[in-house]
């Protein structure tokens, strides 16, 4: 447990933050040399609009492209934005310093004691972005979260950075509830596991039942609970698990067109955080529910609504949809226009979905 | 960590398996035996409609009156609904044997393995409140649970007693995200805590803001995350942190009619839920954020909309609201026709809450 002199935890955590505060000091300094030179200071910020966004193959997620616009004090109408960002960026920097951690809401409220005027908390979230996109950092590494959690279960022990915890060290199947995935657990750096596999689940029912019938032990998995859409902080430790502790991804979803796109989001991104880094898993694999997995475990299904088949056109737009299972898939839900939930497995017994199913997905997972 | 014979926690978890199924075989018996003296079984089901709902000024609780509907197998229209009890309690009895936990949706489609043809889940649910409101027993008792999650911190021991943890402890405040209140933690034993109070509140940021200020230090307090009303597992800790741990329990919710109601079921209950007990704590107090505090603190507000204000009308008949604070701050709520979030304080700085609010409010709770 390493008391003596700093841990190589707590080595990485502080370079993580001197990093990042180095490079909002370089932001800073840039003002006042604008300022010492007698010029209006101006900042570059990425544009994050639709036409700037494009699906990068190589890297295998979206990134933005080499648009940008200039956000100046000199022009009255960007003023405010200009402030605005000037101040976010203050202020990230004292959270950093004060290793506090702060939340989305929090920030549009902070704003109100320095007479920032943001129109209303929307207003405040985009400069956030504005900020992130312009440091290239994601909010997390200025210490903003968001409120929603998901959880994980599993031997993977841990060592925490925050303050007053700095050195300490839990294993994550010591709470068979799971543990949360909230600032201490993403900010911890990722020490030892035995697993040799991450499957992330949609669903909390599940991941509770995949934690009742022993999924880590049997599988060697850690086993992470994406609460549906799964949150950034997830969406990066899912990448720190793949790329540092060398673990397989694999993934599992309701059987409908948002459980595919969950999926997707968890390997290649969403177009509206195109302009961050380590939020991806290109190698993760989607395991089902397929379309063709109805049928094929005469699955209860769901008939889709409206909204569920104009989604399906929509991602067939995506290029991400154009091949492999991703095209197939969407082509069978709309052919049965009908859709199934995890929990549907059930219909079989409780156990069957960790008996049968999964078994057989994670054998067609070593193909794909 | 007892690891000879069966320790106190795991006589106490046994204890109450065994009078639950006591209870469910008792049930069992008597379709037996209306069977052998040749009559078509039947149920008393507690009846759950408005008018037998009362508030009870003793228990300080919603409480189900006497009366009750019979519900039997002889008559055709109820030989449906009378089926989907019987297999609800053979499935509940199952569970609880085999120490396995379910939720509202996984049971709707385990019970498609029995042809037991729920017409969709809400019908399913209402199935699992009959059977609840027959044994008086709340479904996390029969391994049930909702999928929502609120989460704990601070200086709390448990011993765990699902499978494979039995006699193992954890103190709540190892992991600085906050310990999920799932089965595991719902079921486990509270050990011993050095705490002198529970501090509930509604919002996932600001508990996190609370633990990274040492509240549990500071106030020897235990913090709990509702998560915006409180799921019932969260309302059950409460109740034996309050009656077990002798702990005083405060309430601090956004200044808004909502919130006001969080704490209002927390201390005596929700109509839907008039047929349990074991989920309120009448001793608990609401410190706030009261309609008088956005003012005595300048405190930045959003207007309510309508649906706000005719939730004020609506509360304002509730019995509960005739006196006291709950009469007061409805009607200040009413008349300056503005809400604010807990937030909201962020504007005198991020620990504006902790140091200065919280402290004023827990020295005014003790005059409540």
């Amino acid at each position: 447990m390493s008391k003596s002199a700093k841990s190589k935890a707590e080595k990485i955590a502080s370079a993580k933050r001197d990093s990042l505060l180095e490079l909002l000091r370089t932001e800073g300094a840039k003002i006042y040399a604008d300022l010492d030179k007698g010029q209006f200071p101006q900042f570059y910020v990425p544009s994050r609009s639709v036409s700037n966004i494009v699906y990068d193959k190589k890297l295998r997620q979206y990134i933005l492209g080499k648009a940008a616009g200039l956000r100046s004090s000199r022009n009255m109408s960007q003023l405010r934005s200009f402030t605005q960002l000037i101040w976010l960026a203050f202020f990230a920097n004292r959270l950093v310093h004060e290793k506090k951690s702060s939340t989305l809401r929090d920030i549009y409220y902070s704003s109100q004691a320095f007479a920032i005027d943001f129109e209303d908390q929307p207003e405040s979230d985009n400069i956030i972005v504005d900020l992130e996109a312009v440091l290239a950092r994601p909010r997390e590494d200025f210490h903003i979260f968001p409120e929603e959690r998901s959880s994980v279960f599993g031997d993977l022990t841990i060592e925490y950075t925050v303050p007053g915890y700095e050195g300490r060290r839990t294993n994550l199947s010591d709470h068979p509830d799971g543990y949360l995935i909230g600032p201490s657990l993403s900010s911890a750096e990722l020490v030892d596991t035995s697993a040799e596999l991450v499957i992330a689940i949609e669903k909390g029912g599940l991941f509770t039942r995949f934690v009742e019938e022993k999924v880590d032990k049997k599988f060697k998995a850690i086993i992470i609970d994406t609460a549906g859409q799964a949150p950034r902080s997830t969406r990066y430790l899912l990448k720190r698990l793949h790329d540092q502790m060398k673990l397989p991804v694999v993934i599992l979803t309701d059987g409908d067109v948002y459980g595919e796109h969950i999926a997707m989001v968890i390997k290649s991104g969403s177009a509206n955080a195109a302009h961050l880094r380590d939020l991806t898993v290109p190698d993760a694999k989607w395991v089902g529910v397929w379309a063709s997995d109805i049928e094929k475990y005469k699955l209860p299904t769901i008939p889709m609504t409206e909204s569920d088949i104009k989604r399906i056109y929509d991602l067939q737009k995506d290029p991400r949809y154009q091949e492999g299972i991703w095209k197939k898939e969407l082509e069978i839900f709309l052919k049965i226009k009908r859709k199934a939930e995890l929990e549907a497995f059930s219909k079989y017994g409780l156990t069957n979905i960790t008996d049968k199913y999964l078994p057989e997905k994670l054998e067609i997972a070593k193909s794909l």
